[in-house]
Parts: structure tokens; C-alpha cells; sequence
């Protein structure tokens, strides 16, 4: 396997050298000699973990197809059913634009994904089998875990549970959710199913919970009750979470207090407001962030950037100084590997070669600017340079 | 006087060439001739109006000097506070940060900027003495005006109304204001103040009104009131007015009226909630956006760049078709030409040379990429290439 010897990089404001061997990161120290390593000269660069990107959807993008004006109708159910009709339409899913996608996500320095996928009675497995495809192009160049999402609704829908059994039994790592009360109309139910799946395949649990309100808290008790009670502290996350975005102080303190104590992880797309990302942090949640949707039939926006993701953070939390900010890109980085259970993760010996170089001074100015990333390694291999794949 | 060529470009869906002679758009047609001129092939790349900045503080920036971490404490008056106390320490204003500034908007395909300028009893006018070096370093790749501006108050800070009118002799465009009552504690002074003087010295007004809630609205009509009284019409902005955005149907249909029949335009640096575009737009109010502060004492954040103000306008303001994009767009460079008074402008025959190329499809895939600016002309003048000064 290749080595690389990262030298003269800036890491977390010292300027020193990084050697990656098999893949991890074997030592950071200055004027380290590693004869036989390639040699990249960072010229005093800034060097981040790799990014991950925590809540994506990868089997819906238009990426590197025809634009597409939009054209859903305001309204969650309204654009679930814009996507069902439109999809056939459009050849989505698609391994060719998820390639894309995926290749775009590597330049921008983003080395690992979760990414939903849409489950349902229409599209059967073909949105797993897209994304597979993809991946196995990409050639470990970036990896993901997948999620079998009931886009469409899971009771509301017959033969979604089955299709997601099938797709559990299929190697997918995570069973979703959405809106167990606002769009599947019967939270409880909902969650037991969904929580009945974990249990019996042994997989994690990711729910969309747009919720807002009373209704989005009662849900937040109701996934904590099934995660204590089935011992999934660690393998259970909400996404979105809106009933916590611009909560009140004393809700957003017991929400935050019920997440912590059951190991509830939470995943960001950083609305405004954004999650009280520093509260979380002190009460030891894990938070990543993802880039969501980017460009489908849901919404035109989107870059795949963590980058402006921790921008977003940042920016609708109303951090400012460099240690807020630098909480934005830790959430882009480290936080999401917690959440998807990476392990030892960071520019830190015997973490994953995984590092995205940056022409920057310190990583809130790399939230502020979102330069071109200058070298992105993967498993200790050079990836991307100067945004462009190698 | 150069002639320039623009073979094979896209305006409007359509594939075109376009020709600039002294400074101005000659002719828009396919298959022109024109000998002698300085040929560029655009392969069908998209070409919009240049865009012009109609909200920008150059003087405050700290850009291409040190990484500054932010130090303000929250709260309008107290950034103003620490800006006047750290600006004297960083060295503010510097030409050579303006510079670096205006430089970096070039590339960015901004070819026009109107800019509030410090004037007060600490700084004088060196602000204007600084930004007017910068601009003539720039030598002409993009134009300004200024607006004298009492960022530290104007009644509640003894000697600055005296220095506002000095700069006015020394031909600053624009006489400025800010908070007529939450800064200056008394609304009808001021607005008298700074009336007076726009009358006297056939200057334009441009305030600043953060103030917000029924407040802020009583100082839209103050406004209006002696807008109308001094056939001003045309020539007054309301810069920020937070009291319009976020405002509720009813306040906001009645202060759009307002502004409608007065002839007071906006100028929006795209807060979340955005003003409403959509219904200014309609009502024929002129709505220009601005990128405020830069990297400054205010705020580390702020790249220059007018298509990420569109974005966030956009964004925040809902907008997901192509036509209501386009709208973002459109205020990013014609809107901000119609506040600033510059006249014909857009890619139509007789408007000036002001254009920028993008690698994309049309001006809705230009707001969701905001991709490398391909060629940026001013008066006719290629003045950046790929994201490079020329």
C-alpha cells in the first residue's frame, strides 16, 4: 500500500508533518523521514479531517444531468408526490448522476457519506442498486453507509415495511423513518415498526423528523423510549429535528437532556435557525451535518459542500468568533464520523488517512471563504487535487 | 478604444454574439463581423449584466491583511464601539485592504459598488481619502460612489454633521444615516438633518434603518414624508429595512405602497427573512442587494461575491423556480443599476460594456453553483479571467 508524507501542513495552528501509512495516519511530528512515501509539499496549508457528509440523499440528484427547472408545490406531501410522479420521468434514480454526484462530494474533500434511500412500493430496491453501483465506480475514493427511507411514507404505503426488511437483508446498514405522526399519521406504530427492524437485523436507526412543536417533541420521547428500552444508545439518530431548530430556551434544554441521556445522535442540514449546536456540544450530543437533497426534484440548491454546510451552521447559529466557527466544521468532520460510527477519527495518529488540505490560515476562515480544496486523501490516497478528481 | 467580440454566448436561452464598441454594447446578433476587435469564443457560456454591489462598507475591510479573530460583543451599538476603538490598531481604513478588496470583487464580476463610508470625529475623512485611493489604483476595472456615512451616530456624536458636509464638498455622491431612532434617539432631527443636506447639495440619501417593528415603520414614513416634500423621488434608499422584512402581509403591503409612491428604493444585504423581492418587484420598487461588510471588525464572514448575495437572497426568501431566481439575479445587477442611477444597463444595445461570463446553463444554475467567474468586462475592458485579475 502507498505511504504519503504530508510535510510542512498547519495543524490546528502548528506547522508540522503528517505520514500516512496503510492507510492511517502513522505519525504527525516536523521533519519526519519516510524514504519510499510520496511527498506532498503543503507550503504551510491548512489540513482538516476528511469531511462527512451525515444526511444526504444521493439517489434523487439531477447532478451532472440536464437542468431541471422546479417544479413541486410548496408542502411536504406535495413534494413527495412531485418526486414519485416526476422520477420514471427524469431516469432517477440514476448510478450515472449519483457518480457524478459522488465525484463532485471527493473534490470538495468529503470522504465518507450516509445517505438516505428511497424505499418504496414504486421504486422497489432500484435506488440501493443505483447508489451501489456508484459507489463501486468510485472506487473507495469516498465510502457510505446507506439508510432504506420510506420517503413516501412506511404505513401509509402497503408493502414498504416488506421492501424494507428486504433491503435490511440486502446489507443496508440503517433502517429510517419519517415523520411518524405528520406524514405516516400513527407515530407510535411508525417507531415501533421501524424500531422492531433495528432490533431483529441489528442495524441502526435514522429518522427524518420534520415535526415542529409539541407534536415534534412528543416524538422525541417516543424515539428515546424505544432506544433506552431496546439498548440502541449510539445507533440512533434524528434528522432535522425542527421541534429543537428554534426552540424555546427551556424546550430546547429538556430536548437536549433527553438526546444525551438516551445517546441519541442528531443529523443537520443547518436551517435557520440552525440547531444550538454549542448547548449540544457541551451536553456531549453528537451532530453531523449533510448537504441533504442537492439538486433534484425536491429543490434546485445544493453543491455537496460540507464546507458550506458548516458555513450555514455557522452563519444561522450567529457564531462568529474562531472557536464557534470551528465548532461548525468540527460538526462537518469529526462530528459526523461520530454519528456514523467511524470510529477514531481526526488529524490524529491511528485515524483514517482521511484529510483535506486547505489554502487557509485556520478553519474558520475555511468556513468563511469555502476555497478550492488543494488536496483531498482518502485512506492515505490522494483523491482529489485542485478540485478536480485524480 | 478597444473593441471587444463576445462570439458564441448565451443571453437570455438564446446562442448569440455580442459586440462591445467604446465602452458600449453595439450590437446583439449572431454571426456578427467586426474586424479588428478583440475576439473571444464563449462556446455558448452564459453572459449577464455585471453586477453591481449596491451596499458595501470598503472602508471597514480587512481583506489580504492578517486573520483577525472576531471580537465584538453582540449588539449594534457595541460593534460600533469596538469598530472605532480596534480600527486605529489593525490600521483601518488602509487603501491597500480596500484595494485587495475591490481587486477580489473585480474577479468576482461585481463592476460597480455604491459603499457607505465612515465619517466621523475620530477618523475625519480619511475613509473617503482611502477608498478614493483604492478606486484610482483600480483604474476604472470597476466604478464607485460613496456615501458619507455617521456610522458612530450623528446628533449623539458632536462635530459629524459638519464633517458629513465637508465630504459632500469634497463631491461624495450620497448623504448617509443610520437609525434615525435607535442610534441617533431622535428621528425627525435627524432625517431634517440629513435632508437638508441631500437638498443643499443636490446629493442622494441613503439610510440606514435596522430599526425595527412598528418603529422602524414610523421611519419609512418620516422618510417617505420628506422624500416627497423635496421631490426627491428617485433619489433616497432605505438601506437593511428590517422593519419590511419578516414584516406581516398587512405592514408589508402598506410599506411597499409606501415606498412605491414615494420613490424610495431598497437596497437588501439578503437577511433571513429576505425583503420580498417578488412583491417589491411588482409594485416597481427598485431593490438592489449589497454584500455589506467584508471581513471587518463587524463580522469575519463575507466573500465580495454578488452571486452568493443572490443565493441568499433567493434562498431566503423561498425561491425555487427559475423565474423567481432569476429575480435574485436580476436585482444583483439591474436592480442595484437602477439605485445607483447608472442608467441603460443589462445585456441590451447601448447599455455599457459591464458583463460577466459563467460556465452554466441559465441564471438560476448560476445562483445554485455561483461557479468561477469565465470573463469579467468592464466599459467594454476585459478586466478578469477566470477568477483572476487581468
Amino acid at each position: 500500500m502507498t505511504e504519503l508524507l504530508l510535510r510542512d501542513a498547519t495543524v490546528d495552528g502548528v506547522r508540522t508533518d503528517i505520514h500516512v501509512r496503510d492507510g492511517r495516519i502513522a505519525r504527525i511530528a516536523p521533519g519526519i523521514e519516510a524514504p519510499g512515501a510520496t511527498v506532498e509539499d503543503l507550503g504551510g496549508r491548512l489540513v482538516l479531517p476528511g469531511f462527512v457528509d451525515g444526511h444526504a440523499h444521493l439517489d434523487k440528484t439531477l447532478w451532472g444531468g440536464p437542468w431541471v427547472p422546479h417544479s413541486a408545490p410548496p408542502g411536504l406531501m406535495n413534494k413527495i408526490r412531485n418526486g414519485v410522479v416526476r422520477r420514471p420521468e427524469l431516469g432517477i434514480p440514476s448510478a450515472d448522476y449519483v457518480t457524478a454526484l459522488l465525484e463532485h462530494m471527493v473534490t470538495l474533500g468529503t470522504t465518507h457519506v450516509r445517505t438516505h434511500v428511497d424505499v418504496d412500493p414504486e421504486v422497489g430496491l432500484a435506488s440501493v442498486t443505483a447508489v451501489r453501483a456508484a459507489l463501486e465506480r468510485l472506487d473507495g475514493r469516498i465510502t457510505a453507509e446507506l439508510v432504506a427511507f420510506p420517503q413516501t411514507g412506511m404505513l401509509i404505503s402497503p408493502g414498504t415495511v416488506e421492501l424494507l426488511e428486504k433491503a435490511l437483508e440486502a446489507g443496508v446498514e440503517h433502517i429510517g423513518g419519517i415523520d411518524p405522526a405528520g406524514v405516516d399519521r400513527d407515530p407510535v406504530k411508525h417507531l415501533d415498526v421501524v424500531f422492531a427492524l433495528a432490533d431483529k437485523h441489528g442495524v441502526g436507526v435514522d429518522i427524518h423528523l420534520h415535526d415542529r412543536g409539541t407534536l415534534g417533541v412528543f416524538q422525541f420521547e417516543l424515539i428515546a423510549e424505544r432506544t433506552r428500552a431496546l439498548g440502541l444508545a449510539g445507533k440512533v439518530t434524528i434528522s432535522h429535528g425542527f421541534a429543537l431548530t428554534g426552540a424555546d430556551p427551556q424546550t430546547r434544554d429538556k430536548l437536549i437532556a433527553l438526546v444525551a441521556e438516551a445517546g441519541i445522535s442528531l443529523a443537520s442540514t443547518a436551517p435557520s435557525p440552525a440547531l444550538p449546536l454549542r448547548e449540544l456540544n457541551e451536553a456531549g450530543v453528537a451532530v453531523t451535518l449533510g448537504n441533504d437533497g442537492v439538486r433534484d426534484l425536491w429543490s434546485p440548491y445544493g453543491t455537496g459542500d460540507m464546507l458550506e454546510r458548516a458555513f450555514f451552521q455557522a452563519k444561522h447559529a450567529g457564531f462568529s468568533t474562531d472557536e464557534d466557527i470551528a465548532l461548525a466544521v468540527d460538526a462537518a468532520s469529526l462530528g459526523g464520523a461520530r454519528v456514523t460510527g467511524l470510529g477514531a477519527y481526526g488529524v490524529t495518529v491511528g485515524a483514517p488517512g482521511d484529510l483535506v488540505v486547505v489554502d487557509v490560515r485556520n478553519s474558520a476562515e475555511a468556513v468563511v471563504l469555502r476555497p478550492v480544496r488543494s488536496l483531498v486523501v482518502k485512506d492515505g490516497r490522494i483523491v482529489a487535487r485542485d478540485g478536480e478528481l485524480v
